[in-house]
């Protein structure tokens, strides 16, 4: 039987655990080599097949494998570009196909979001319409959890735990000095146009009073009066005051408060971060002493603080996309299906991609409280298990995390160039 | 024989692991029970002294008080209050000696900077002058490792652990998206005078050209053409740039950059924090798309990830306390002795507390590189062994770890109303 090979690229924004997929995939294909040739990837993802510029996988030790398991960011590179339509990007369309010829590509695995989960398809139609069917297979990650279909993205738990701990340890923090020192302390987390990750925030509260007194998401308009009240309140019922912020926060007019026209002495448009502007109005309007912190990337790199539940759940997805593989399927994504909230039980499913493209799953109203700054016991209930169980990564003698960096050695070009 | 209670007070900002030393300290005073009496804790430090606040830990359970290992935060309260000299401040050392002798306290333990060292000394003369002697300990404590004489502070290694890992993490994921969207990140760590916390970065580096490529230290003015030149340079050469920046970093001229003067659209004084002005110094000049970080509290809080060297010898001084209090002495504070490099090892020494007080420990200008950008060997032997082994929290089965919160059970008073 001849074996064609496997080609895995990462897509966009990376997340603690998107390794963890890759190795579920690349390890399932090993144990399956009697059906399966090589495991390919692009290098920075999508415009690395487009440049014909593949690492063989195959060169990977075991170990280095089995490693990325625990390794944050995105082992063989990944990239922000979306592919157009099947006319608007013709040439890319027929360019990939061409590199799936020329390296006897038959699968093609596509880890990302709603974007990839679009282009993995068109591709598969693309492909099949030229005469060259590929099987082609979404794999799910997202920090944003705005994936439709799946109970949840891997990616997100991790996320989650992270902002959980990390505002429940500053809250400590705050209070320990709220009485003569600061009494706000904000931090802004990720999530553009979904509040997944903000809500994870009050996961940290085990009983009324508890922080994040506040959470502030991009679902709700943001009425200032209403926050200070709430700060206020906060403030002279238990001292001091724990916001978490969405970075996609906007105001009554819907423009985002991060980019609000603030401009510096030197006429410079303001340098982003919503944090410092809820934290100044606050100190503006209640003179409350305040801190704020922006943890960016560190909340999306946070491998040491990862969940457990997400990393079983990355792990099968990579697992799962070479099952279907095996089984002939095509234009599909293995998915996170919820069985049971308590126990919490899950199983991995199967969605079409075209269900799975260019939708975003935003936080269902039922999961903000009515006043619009907390999350209610449905929200809970949802994200509770998904930051379930702790996972660390081996550590060196030196106190660090043992990441794998892999060798990343390119397959020899067999094509003319190509400008993505 | 009579026996005298302890009062212990947590002062200054908190860090991850001042709980343990609390701990060490109680666990210590209970099993000498037949020489000690009950161990009192301030409410929210000195102030809660002053004002009679007492706490009275033996009203704590004994697994409660275990669990202040691994609490972050500081479980009684702290301020930021500084008495005076015996004579500006004379009515709030009488008080102390007042709430001292109305407790019958005979031991008094403060948990803090050099601040903190001046005052418990201060303290323990006023009170042999009025004829009421206390036995006076200073305990070292500071994320900001500036203390002298003691090796290292407790504290400081946690928040190191935290910094390294983290631009550890976050390099991995810049450098997998480089090629095609952020080049630059910079992370904004504490340390407003000295420049360890900062120089804790650079551990993540295990080789030549390791992440991260820059660190901005407050003992270094800022020379921005080096600086861009620099960036450009790690960009070229690695496809991105990592930086690490002081919150303390000044410029030419001396002034903080965090609070260079910049304003906002409204005329507003800028809303702090030194990584977006250098994000956006960077990106003004050079063109090269960046994300910036502010952990703020959260590294200072960050007891998930403590170095358990930090959390041993946090512990160790708050035993060393009890012990140095069992031998009669006063006016001094344990404090961290290194025995040797490789393989690293330790002892608890002792230190007159008017030695440690009122003393900044910079960082020797051999520790950073000859260009100001990075750290030197000499740096990375000193520092490596305090961020070696992990010492993680329990984690409950919501998946979040089980930080205690004491009762925090207040003495009856016994004096007229003291207004600090």
């Amino acid at each position: 039987m001849h074996k064609k090979n496997l080609l895995y690229a990462q897509s966009g924004g990376v997340t603690p655990v998107i390794n963890a997929t890759a190795c579920g995939l690349i390890e399932t294909a090993r144990q399956n080599k009697a059906a399966l040739g090589r495991v390919f990837a692009g290098k920075d993802g999508i415009i690395g097949i487009l440049k014909e510029e593949l690492i063989d996988t195959s060169k990977e030790r075991k170990a280095d494998i089995a490693a990325l398991r625990h390794t944050p960011g995105g082992a063989f590179g990944s990239c922000r570009f979306k592919l157009g339509s099947a006319d608007e990007s013709k040439a890319h369309y027929a360019r990939l196909i061409d590199v799936f010829k020329a390296h006897d590509i038959g699968y093609f695995f596509y880890n990302g979001g709603g974007d990839s989960a679009d282009t993995a398809n068109k591709v598969s139609q693309f492909g099949a319409r030229l005469g060259f069917p590929v099987q082609c297979i979404g794999v799910p990650k997202t920090i944003d959890n705005d994936l439709p279909i799946t109970d949840n993205c891997p990616g997100f738990g991790s996320v989650a735990k992270y902002v959980a701990v990390s505002i429940m340890e500053a809250s400590l923090d705050v209070v320990s000095m709220a009485s003569s020192s600061t009494r706000v302390f904000v931090l802004e987390v990720m999530g553009r146009h979904a509040g997944w990750i903000a809500a994870a925030g009050g996961l940290a509260q085990s009983k009324k009073g508890d922080p994040p007194h506040v959470i502030l998401f991009p679902e709700i308009l943001l009425d200032e009066k209403a926050l200070l009240k709430k700060v206020d309140q906060a403030v002279k019922k238990h001292g001091y005051c724990s916001v978490v912020v969405s970075e996609g926060v906007r105001d009554q007019q819907g423009r985002f408060l991060a980019d609000s026209g603030r401009r510096d002495a030197f006429g410079h448009a303001q340098l982003g971060g919503v944090a410092p502007v809820i934290a100044n109005m606050i100190s503006q309007s209640l003179g409350y002493k305040n801190h704020w912190a922006v943890s960016d990337y560190l909340q999306r790199s946070a491998r040491h603080v990862a969940s457990k539940t997400d990393v079983d759940q990355a792990y099968a997805m990579g697992k799962a996309a070479i099952q279907l593989a095996l089984k002939g399927r095509t234009g599909v994504m293995p998915v996170v299906v919820r069985t049971a909230d308590q126990p919490y039980r899950w199983k991995v499913g199967e969605a079409p991609l075209d269900k799975v493209a260019n939708q975003e799953k935003m936080m269902p109203r039922r999961f903000i409280s009515a006043d619009g700054f907390g999350i209610t016991a449905a929200a809970r209930r949802y994200l509770e298990p998904l930051i379930r169980g702790e996972d660390y990564p081996p550590y060196d003698r030196r106190g660090l995390p043992k990441y794998v960096r892999l060798k990343n050695q390119l397959l020899a070009k067999k094509l003319p160039p190509f400008k993505p």
